[in-house]
């Protein structure tokens, strides 16, 4: 029984996953609008997928669309968020506090989606001891202290390219689960870790490329 | 011959964008060790990709491996992070300083990856005449104007969810011709407008669900 539910839950494909907050994002919209019900091809003409792809992807959430009518926005908004895992709050620690890590800590935007970041590492002993945001920030030795203290699920890893691999590598042996990574270098990991490549400077080549191809 | 190079251009595949930006890390990291020579297949190997793949993408650089060497290393990094735009500057105008905003203003790491950003604008009037980072702030009112000043290529949205299309709207309106997405909102755009999305809340998504079922 517990077997089929893990099956059950690992079964949801990433992209199902990546469109949910799609999703949510215009169905939270309309609920600001005072709209009080949403169909699945009025999501799907919104987002521009697929009316079936919509109602395949809202399968794997526990809701059941009405007839006619559709989806109670209510219902849909509470549920979506809760399975996302927007309304838990998750520990994470976040490894490099440079530029990109500092700015990190200051968007306490990611808190409202569930991300709590309790602690910042860094190698600079200058930084030991300080805090960003009200987040403190320890010296990277202190990790394995620390997180016995916090129990963090979730790494974020801001470090420099060339310290991205050794860094997942302790951060992996602390026993932390998921790794969201803002590094352009591709961190290797063992199967039972899960990571997420938030590859920013990807999606600045694209746009330079295409920007470029326009102006010849 | 302007066209025949054009369509050579918007020929690369937006994979292919997408996965240069790791091998050039990776090759960075080995001329920092003092290597000088790199194959296809090591670049494959590491990334985790297939090494058809691998010189597929290169081809699309303008650079060409020796037999049984590869690349020379200085070359490519050159020629990769010319042909990714990331030696040349792109000026971006950033819209909404809230929490994200502020944070991305604060992060100088991007300017290393060729995006300047000159100006933040916001709804807000009391923002109005400040500066994060000492990148200033205006009304959004003074979009057109500072448009006119600035001619920046690419827009930043980092607004509430419920202005992001709005927003678009009038980024695209003021001759803007890229948009890096931030909001979780799919926005919808003419056909000519590039548009990137870092959709950092589907990747918390992806990572709370996955780790919600290891522990089922």
């Amino acid at each position: 029984m517990v077997n089929e539910e893990m099956k059950q839950i690992w079964k949801i494909p990433e992209p199902t996953l990546r469109r949910l907050p799609w999703y949510l994002a215009f169905v939270k919209l309309l609920k600001g609008k005072g709209e009080t019900f949403v169909s699945s091809t009025q999501i799907a003409k919104e987002i521009n997928v697929d009316p079936s792809q919509v109602a395949k992807d809202l399968s794997f959430v526990n809701i059941s669309g009405k007839t006619r009518v559709g989806y109670e926005i209510d219902a849909l908004v509470n549920v979506l968020e809760d399975f996302l895992g927007f309304t838990s709050q998750h520990k994470a620690f976040l490894f490099g506090v440079g530029s990109l890590g500092a700015a990190l800590l200051q968007d306490t935007g990611l808190n409202q989606y569930g991300l709590d970041i309790v602690a910042g590492f860094d190698i600079r002993d200058e930084l030991a001891g300080t805090n960003v945001n009200g987040i403190p920030v320890y010296h990277i030795n202190d990790f394995p202290a620390k997180q016995k203290e916090f129990g963090a699920t979730i790494g974020i890893i801001t470090v420099p390219v060339e310290k991205a691999q050794e860094v997942t590598g302790q951060i992996i042996h602390g026993g932390i689960k998921a790794l969201w990574n803002f590094t352009p270098f591709r961190i290797r990991v063992p199967e039972h870790i899960v990571v997420q490549n938030t590859s920013m400077y990807a999606h600045l080549a694209v746009m330079f490329n295409r920007l470029n191809s326009m102006n010849h």
